[in-house]
């Protein structure tokens, strides 16, 4: 049989999550605060309480809203025997906390986070970043696979939060980067959709090539002038961005930050540098 | 025997693109204002005043710094029969006032937006976006294709700046959004280089797959609530991406607005929407 398993939190994440394992036959044991959610999940066992789902198998997923939802969903609970696998996104901090307050109440710790959408679960693009007690990952890693690729990073349990932050401050820059492109476009009744497609996807796609480059140059410093694309210049060109936003009525919220790091990287001297000297100044 | 082309400018940019007319066997000469640049450029005839590099053929390839660097360039120079394709980065508004000013002068105008770094010219994942004249676009396509693929986005010289800011801002952001991501792994001493090349750009090319969606959904605003990943639960876990930067030692100077605005929207009522919403308090 399989391993029987719990899903805390029917959201659109826990509903995907509770699918996946009850499509692959694991026994599921469902919680959710408002009763009735998700009433797709054919085969899920509902229990009534979050006591009551956690009693029921040895392996406890919880997806719930934040790191709060998940202390006192949990409060008081005996947690003796149970892997708690908490992929409710936190910060390293409340990760490495909640570790330690779990483990009080008898549980063993592993964090994880969910590098997807809830349509991605299950799918081979799909990854989950997962932290903490390497013992508990390795007994359960085959079950937690039918959810997505599960790549442990440390048994640091703060490391999977670390990894996912930096993860999802990447894609919200490049997801505002493309709503005010979006905007832009719309504002000029350019087809949005044909645009995406056509251009700003080979571009974005273009440009993500140039990223190794740029993590090296973090890592080593080169020596010398920038070979392709100075901050002088890109700092001239940024105004560009700025001024073409107010043209079409587009707030330029979203791009004002850069420009900033931009001036300030020119006028403390990197002008002639490339962008990981931008990178330090963050730092 | 190929159409000779003129290049102002031995930045980066017009040193790859004269590089690329001569690998072609493209008569080419070239000026900049300080004189010697680019001594690679074997076989290039080189003027010493921007009049003779003009003078010299049909074709003339722009790409200096800003828009005032070709105004004060080009300033009081006989441009009768020149095709002048200015691929300097330009707002539409300044593309379209240099058009009215060059044609007065006597040349067929035509403005372009690079889409490359100097590395990428000639390759073929490297386009320009062009605009204005479409016959003297069409007559010299042939030749402006071995600097990378020629787009012609309209005969409103202004299109292909709106379309190249459009795409810069993407960048920008995506940009902006990696390197706030490779600051945090570098400050927690994970190596950079790794991170990008195993999760980074997995994440994000595996993100880009949402923009069609996003785009379809800004043209047709969908009914209901959002399917997968909703403002509220969004703005909710925000926090977490500015905390974990701070904790970090990491400035999150590029992360605000973003949050800002995911802030804007669920207090604006889209809390149960997606993305799309996002775009529309931008516009
Ligand atoms: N969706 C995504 O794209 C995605 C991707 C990666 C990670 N995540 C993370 O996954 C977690 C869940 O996200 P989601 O998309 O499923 O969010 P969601 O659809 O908004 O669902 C939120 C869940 O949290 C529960 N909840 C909220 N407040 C609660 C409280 N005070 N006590 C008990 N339960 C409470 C909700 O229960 P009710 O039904 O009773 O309101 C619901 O089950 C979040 O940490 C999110 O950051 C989501
Ligand atoms: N590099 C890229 O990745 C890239 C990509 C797409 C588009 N572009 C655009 O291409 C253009 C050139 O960029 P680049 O990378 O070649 O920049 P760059 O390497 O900094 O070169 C700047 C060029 O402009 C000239 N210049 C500057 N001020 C001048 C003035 N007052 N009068 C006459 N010439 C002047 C410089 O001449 P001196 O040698 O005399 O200083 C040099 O030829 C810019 O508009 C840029 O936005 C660049």
């Amino acid at each position: 049989m399989k391993t029987p398993v719990t899903v805390l939190g029917l959201g659109a994440m826990g509903t995907a999550l509770a699918q996946a394992f009850l499509a692959a036959g694991h026994p599921t044991t469902v919680w959710n605060r408002t009763p009735g959610r998700s009433p797709e999940l054919e085969g899920a066992i509902r229990a009534t309480t979050a006591a009551e789902a956690v009693a029921a198998s040895p392996l406890v997923v919880v997806c719930l809203l934040v790191d709060t939802t998940v202390r006192d969903t949990l409060d008081g609970i005996d947690l003796t025997g149970k892997v708690i696998a908490n992929l409710t996104n936190s910060t390293p901090d409340q990760a490495r906390a909640l570790e330690t307050t779990l483990t009080a109440q008898g549980a063993t710790y592993v964090d994880g986070g969910i590098m997807a959408v809830p349509a991605m679960i299950g799918r081979p693009e799909a990854f989950i970043l997962y932290s903490g007690d390497s013992a508990a990952f390795e007994r359960h890693q085959a079950d937690l696979a039918v959810l997505a690729r599960p790549l442990f990073v440390g048994s640091d349990a703060g490391l999977a939060a670390l990894h996912d932050i930096a993860l999802l401050s990447a894609m919200y820059g490049m997801f505002g980067g493309a709503q005010h492109a979006l905007a832009l476009m719309h504002s000029a009744k350019v087809p949005t959709v044909e645009f995406t497609e056509q251009l700003l996807l080979p571009w974005l796609t273009a440009m993500l090539g140039m990223l190794p480059q740029i993590a090296a140059e973090l890592e080593q410093p080169p020596v010398g002038q920038a070979a392709g694309s100075n901050l002088a210049m890109q700092a001239a060109a940024y105004h560009n961005l700025l001024d073409t936003a107010v043209g079409q009525g587009i707030d330029p919220m979203l791009l004002r930050p850069m420009g900033e790091l931009l001036q300030k990287a020119v006028a403390s001297g990197h002008g002639d540098e490339d962008m990981a000297a931008m990178i330090r100044l963050l730092g």
